[in-house]
């Protein structure tokens, strides 16, 4: 199930045969894997992706076909060629469990290895844990907008691609989408799975309530009747209650019905209106058709009865202004025991230098005050000053009272995982509880309080030094 | 290759287990796929997702382990299980070539069969067509606002899973990206790939000079060099001119330079004056950094001088105002003999009925003129009144002097392929000849004119009834 280890763009092993040329392959080298923006304006990112991941590590290898492949692009010599048939990743990875939520300029994922194996898997753990962090995210948001309504994920004929799809549904139970539509997904993840009828159900009949009483036939006890094929409120409503009522008389219930176009914030209160007069006040109903955190919001803060959203594409795709992409990178932050920095016009881009640890600071009341990024080794604690890493000259100090706790574990050693691979509904909880643990406002769906994510002196200090280093030539 | 069987919805197996216990899983089915609106404000959508489609249908069985699957989740009975382990695709689809430009309201592939055979693909086919013309059509529009430079897919690293790379790049060479620096990708679609080296590279060295010598003593003759790590002006551009003059008393020539960050524009003309005062006017200039047809457009509007655009994230996920995905839809439009339609508050939303054909209306100069959608079997020509699909009251006529031709031609009878797999480069041909032939207005990147589709009179006549019958009951 891995995915290839082709996954990776033709510069990696451009720059691996000129680093094996060079002799220096088996430098030691620190990369860090993080972000810059969260999308969505979210306040916060539910970090994804680690687990499917370290498959690809483990999996690593180039076989006699890839091998064959390289070598029929006439780049590469005969003796790096040999060199890549033996190389396997025996780097060890330290990274934020998946479900933790984390913020700008993170390290989520620090690769530490010989050069080459350090440099060669940038490609593909970037595409797996951009994308899974960015479903994970949205997922989040919309769940939070539902509850307690539940929210079921419906994206897979809109999604990017078959495993586009396949992926986007573990991220989404990351975020706390559950189940499902898709069954590769549902057989793949062991999620549950859910599902109604089409339009063409509806249409495969002489008329409307014919197509329901078939359906009913067939699934006494699950059914879930689509009410807008020709008018929710004038035909549909009142077939389902014809029909639930049927149901009752042979001891079933109808089980719920969907409405999936049209007002649904107004449909929604009139369904229940007209179900709950029926005495069916037990038939839920679920809403769909192009729904995401911000229409879900205004549904409800319509007076919407939706009982289960169904999310499709703004789910699966992330969508969102941000282009549906997480922009994380991948920068080599350390060669042997030397620190390197990557500058850029705008300081605030220039990446942060060093082998690090990230602290989470939390209050004695359980909330989370702050994140402090540290140079390994370095002491930190209540009453230190630290620094915005946006805007160097903004400080302020580590709170007395405060509990400092390390945010990520070594996942992998030495190229042997460290850590099983957790169930998705125990990555939920994780991300869920976490965000019990938020300030309010950085939960707000638009222009969230932005958590603070400070730099320790020591950190502040070397970035500082290397930028001037690097400016002075 | 084949995406599994269980790419599918849950439903479409509910609705299966229906017909069959009803008895009408036999029945004679029609379904067209089509989308309502171009993405990115687009004049037009290239076809794209024919081959893998056709690749899921002749693979289409469910496998002991998805039967298993199946019936652990306790919804389908013994006799459906049965069912379904027989259950092949021996339908018929007819569908316009990949590389054809397509329209709202055209049926870019319908399927015909019994009943439970077309309708169980519906989830594996909208998913497979919707992503490859989202992205075909994503990449047309860059090619063309980049020409006469050339475009390489860099998106790897932020599309949407892994194999939403590989699908993305498929796509991209669909709308004339044929190089990519996807390994994966280049291997399983033979196409070309290209690739320099990370900042990481130059980061590894003590000075850039060094790092830009080990990589030219690697590959003396497909060097290009990145030249943004420190200063593109006052560092990387003097460097690269070192290397190159270098390079030419060993007898080689630098490739090029590539900018990925700053102001493009200005960047990529001084690089161009400083490469061409020393001489060296054959060493490209290549630039990247979220780039799409807008930003390639004003780099060039400014004076520009880019030799070739690393284009990534915007065209692998196909970012835009849509959020990331083509909105395909999969209806039912015929049963038996009898014509189907699905109605909607908006009547533009309503489906066209029937088995259709699609006539692609050509003036004397080549120009295509409007397209057709007219009834199977009915005889359409110049002269005729046809109709606006979205505006019922808006009608025209076929001008006199024209030529029609099917757009779409049968690709499977009774589940048996009846075209080859065409290759990327010649699909990416017929696009691009497309193209020459559109009025010109409907390029436009932005407010393109409106390219018209039409509804021929006995298809406009049999919607308006079949409206007319659903509204009255």
């Amino acid at each position: 199930m891995a995915p290839p280890t082709l996954l990776m763009d033709l510069y990696e092993l451009t720059m691996l045969a000129g680093y094996f040329e060079q002799g220096i392959h088996e430098r030691h080298a620190t990369f860090d894997l993080y972000f810059r923006e969260i999308p969505f304006h979210s306040g916060y990112a539910v970090a994804a992706g680690l687990d499917p991941a370290l498959d690809y590590l483990e999996a690593l290898r180039f076989d006699e076909g890839d091998l064959d492949y390289l070598e029929s692009i006439h780049l590469f010599s005969g003796p790096f060629l040999a060199y890549l048939s033996s190389l396997r990743f025996r780097g060890t990875v330290t990274a934020a469990p998946e479900g933790t939520l984390v913020f700008p300029h993170e390290p989520i994922v620090t690769v530490e290895g010989p050069l080459a194996q350090a440099q060669v898997v940038e490609t593909a753990l970037l595409n797996i844990v951009n994308f899974q962090t960015l479903i994970a995210t949205k997922a989040s948001r919309v769940v939070r907008a539902a509850a307690p309504a539940k929210v079921v994920e419906f994206g897979a004929r809109r999604a990017q691609g078959p495993d586009g799809a396949l992926s986007a549904t573990r991220a989404a139970a990351v975020g706390g989408v559950l189940t499902t539509s898709h069954l590769w997904a549902g057989k793949t993840f062991g999620l549950p799975v859910t599902g109604t009828q089409a339009h063409s159900w509806v249409m495969s009949f002489p008329c409307e309530i014919e197509a329901f009483r078939a359906y009913a036939a067939a699934f006494p006890d699950t059914c879930v009747l689509l009410v807008d094929t020709y008018d929710t409120l004038k035909h549909g409503i009142p077939n389902a209650i014809a029909i639930a009522k049927e149901l009752e008389s042979k001891g079933h219930k109808l089980s719920g019905v969907r409405i999936d176009s049209g007002d649904l914030a107004y449909l929604s209160r009139e369904a229940r209106r007209l179900l709950d007069e029926a005495e069916l006040g037990y038939v839920k109903i679920l809403a769909s058709n192009e729904l995401d955190e911000h229409v879900i919001q205004s549904i409800r803060m319509e007076g919407g009865r939706v009982d289960l959203y169904g999310v499709g594409t703004r789910l699966s795709t992330g969508a969102g202004t941000h282009g549906g992409a997480l922009g994380g990178v991948y920068k080599l932050v350390r060669i042997d025991e030397e620190p390197k920095i990557k500058v850029s016009g705008d300081p605030s881009k220039s990446t942060l230098p060093g082998r690090k640890r990230v602290w989470r600071v939390t209050r004695p009341d359980g909330v989370f005050e702050m994140d402090v990024i540290a140079l390994d080794g370095e002491a930190v604690g209540p009453g230190d000053e630290v620094f915005d890493p946006e805007h160097p000259l903004r400080h302020s100090s580590i709170p007395e009272d405060t509990k400092l706790e390390d945010l990520r574990s070594v996942a992998m050693e030495k190229g042997i995982r460290k850590v099983g691979s957790p169930a998705l509904p125990a990555i939920a909880k994780r991300a869920s509880r976490e965000l019990g643990c938020l300030p309010e406002g950085t939960l707000r769906f638009m222009n969230p309080h932005r958590y603070r994510v400070s730099l320790s002196p020591r950190l502040h200090e070397l970035r500082m030094r290397l930028i001037e280093e690097a400016r002075s030539g």
